[in-house]
């Protein structure tokens, strides 16, 4: 997360775990001259995967930026690897979806500024017009999508237009209160970054502080992330929770839990727009 | 939790809220000379139930402790209340129920040893084996009760009989691999604590670490609560909770949590030793 | 924290531990028929002195608001108490103070937007421009202080009269690093609250996040406390920490705690205009 | 942490960073056909070293365990690193220091029998007597060494002694209220853990619960670090918190505090014996 004076690349990758990996990997940023600044793997035990993120300094890499993907897909090819090549100053595209909550729309556009978040926005999406005169005090594009059961596909199928006209890279859901169709879901894998307000798998669905509430819960939680076709399933990327008491009524616990949410979501898009995340299956490796 | 020189007496109450609850309970103190040391109240506003602990001073109470209850009895009547008395020295008696993996016993054991937990052990009981040496080694007494489909009607029932002898006034199971039956269950509302080893609801049911891992969730926890008819689903008293990640196997898991059992069960056990906790429905009131 | 339908009174009141104080308090209510909503005390058992917070609805109660400190005055010097009356319509009016780091300014603005801190913000002070145009933008009052040694005590003064006219309840040093005069100090007893980014008192002064990066510490904190002639030296309010690892340079922990600092200053800041706190001595009591 | 079938071997190194490191490191395993199943590095960026952790199977590694260390210090030679070799299957020998608090040093007995920490105890040694009948019931060597400041030099050369006689690995200091001497450090670098009863460096030195309870902080720690000559100051291995309010008295922050000590000093011994630490100056590198 250091400031970096000239650009690095970063390769994320996974393949089979086998004899050879780190030695070939490091093997080619080496004989090209390059200097790795970090480096991080993991092996899933279970599963037999090795991951790896690879980070160096393209200054003094023989190899032209452009070039790097077409030297490295022999290396890749060899151990049938999955991978995906990343320079870290290249300036991400966001769209932030948001309903009536604006807290983590709020929180993500004030990282922004502040610097914490590196990345455009483009576009700002809401099936309600409640944040609009903000969003666009803060000199943001705001488009309004109002949704019915009726309308829901056509409306899905403009907003992929607009994200594709915007060439959006991550599409965060930050407080969407909208099921997004399976359509929409498969358009963008591991491109969506979802915020739920409970610590999931426990309340997953629809009104999770009031379930955390009834229940009588002694701590509550944020999850985000990635968005699959199965609601409220997708692999993981960041959780964090907070103490309750008998004491807090539901509005305590909704108070709460905002602070979880903005720290959780911004933390998760984070990861993302830095490329540390490699999801798999229902699990992700994050490389911190 | 701080040492009393002399005993106190402990009100614990609930009942439906209504004007002059804390006058009447404070005046019966007051009047009879007594000195308040500790007081605690709550109110639900959704139920509009009105819950109280209030502890004061024997020393100088001008009403022998045999007659608080017969005196006090006309004040909780006058308002329907729920209610308790309790002496700081009374000494109450533990059986404490485990099968194979004994980090919670243990811990209870030391924590007595140590003056942290002010309570007799007269009963440790198992289905297993595993533990008998090193509960004997401590001086305590072991009784084994292996249990089958077939069995496990009989035993219960002989199980019951030994709380009965001994004078048991909580039973905790530490890890009791064994679910108990509504037979069982009805015979100790609210004197049975249980550990379940996830962060409820989440990981209900059996192998909840391997659940956790499967899920790829990013923070695990333990649960600790009155064990009700229905499995995982009484009133919660304590939970915490730990970070893990990917790197972490399950094995990683299983150790981490370990820790989190132990403090969680220790703290619910003292809690309710201390007479702090109020259950009513799916919760607790818990006066730290 | 909830939302009430009419007003509430509130008592935050201290004195000598003595027998019948719960009585008299409750009394006053119960006898001028007031329903009492919440209740909180603490005894300190190594200085006997009693705390109290006590919020009871004014509808029904047969005191009107305006006579109600001049009838409790009477139950308040037969105990010596120190106390406070407050009512749960008014809003209380802040003056943040800020340099040049805006995240818990711009924190406390968008909290207040949400409805998450009830107060008025008629003042932004700073020693430096940088959050001028946001401030602006937000419909702010910004006001520019430039400090130098020579400047210093005029331009206090001038702060002094600007919070004054804009009748300030409450002083918020939101990463102003400018060290107060003990004049300006002594003006506002209890009516200043600082964060100060670091787990107090490890990290006093100047540069904590520098100091806990060479102390090679594994968790990093944030205090909020109110401002006394002793630098970094009053009572907490809040704190809050969050761990870091070797691989955290400067700048993540600048980062990480700086997500602290919002949290933990929007904390105190509610406690303070919730009226839930009582200072005493170096500490807190926190009726949360 | 992971159960290994067979023995792995764990190289420790750091060395000032400079490109090819890595290549070199996992050819050198590469070529003798090791399959490497943990590693993990990092780069100070301040000071520009190269650390790193490297796992790799015994089996089918062509280099017999005796030869591995005659054939890396070429490769370890042409970078000027500093290394260490370790094997899984080694069984390190733990003494444990105690004064008159036996929590951790049972906590530390009862995790190794439960197979939490893989070590032998062949040794307690303690400047009271407090212990010595639970230790020799565990079946563990007590040892009773009193400390006045006449005798203190002579006790520390003949607990040397002992500690050279019963090939010890790793000094652990469970509560020892003994400042041990510059020379008996100077004998054991990064070989003596310690716990403080605080979160260091706030409280340092004598009566940390004592002075956290005067200062009012909202939040405690615990500390485990690496003796040096300075006292309280060696580098951190883990530290860990717990909230506490002003209803703590000093006594409960004693038992918040207890179970921190346990599970930190817990965590630091288990780190330090899978080989996970590398400290440096004032810190430590944790390869978790």
């Amino acid at each position: 997360m250091t400031e970096e004076k000239s650009a690095n690349a970063i390769l994320l990758l996974s393949c089979q775990d086998q004899k050879g990996l780190v030695y070939n990997i490091s093997n080619f940023i080496y004989r090209h001259n390059g200097n790795i600044v970090h480096a991080a793997q993991h092996t899933s035990v279970t599963r037999k995967i090795f991951f790896m993120r690879i980070e160096w300094e393209l200054n003094g890499f023989v190899i032209p930026r452009e070039e790097i993907a077409l030297v490295f897909k022999h290396v890749a090819s060899q151990f049938d690897m999955t991978w995906d090549l990343h320079f870290t100053d290249t300036v991400p595209r966001l769209a932030i979806f948001v309903s009536r909550h604006p807290h983590c729309l709020y929180d993500l556009i004030l990282r922004r500024r502040m610097g914490e978040i590196r990345a455009e926005i483009p576009l700002v999406i809401s099936n309600h017009l409640d944040v609009k005169p903000m969003i666009e005090q803060f000199g943001l594009k705001f488009m309004h999508f109002p949704i019915t059961p009726e309308n829901k596909a056509d409306q899905e199928q403009r907003q992929i237009e607009e994200i594709r006209k915007h060439n959006i890279d991550l599409i965060i859901l930050a407080r969407y209160m909208q099921v997004l169709s399976n359509r929409f879901v498969e358009e963008y894998p591991n491109k969506i970054i979802n915020i739920h307000h409970s610590f999931l798998p426990a309340f997953a669905g629809a009104h999770p502080y009031q379930q955390a509430y009834d229940r009588g819960v002694k701590i509550i939680g944020a999850t985000s992330h990635y968005v699959t076709e199965q609601l409220d399933d997708g692999p993981i990327i960041a959780q964090d929770v907070i103490k309750i008491s008998h004491r807090d009524a539901l509005d305590d616990i909704k108070l709460k839990s905002r602070d979880l949410e903005r720290t959780v979501l911004a933390k998760a898009v984070r990861l993302h727009l830095e490329n540390r995340l490699l999801p798999y299956g229902s699990k992700t490796v994050v490389f911190e």
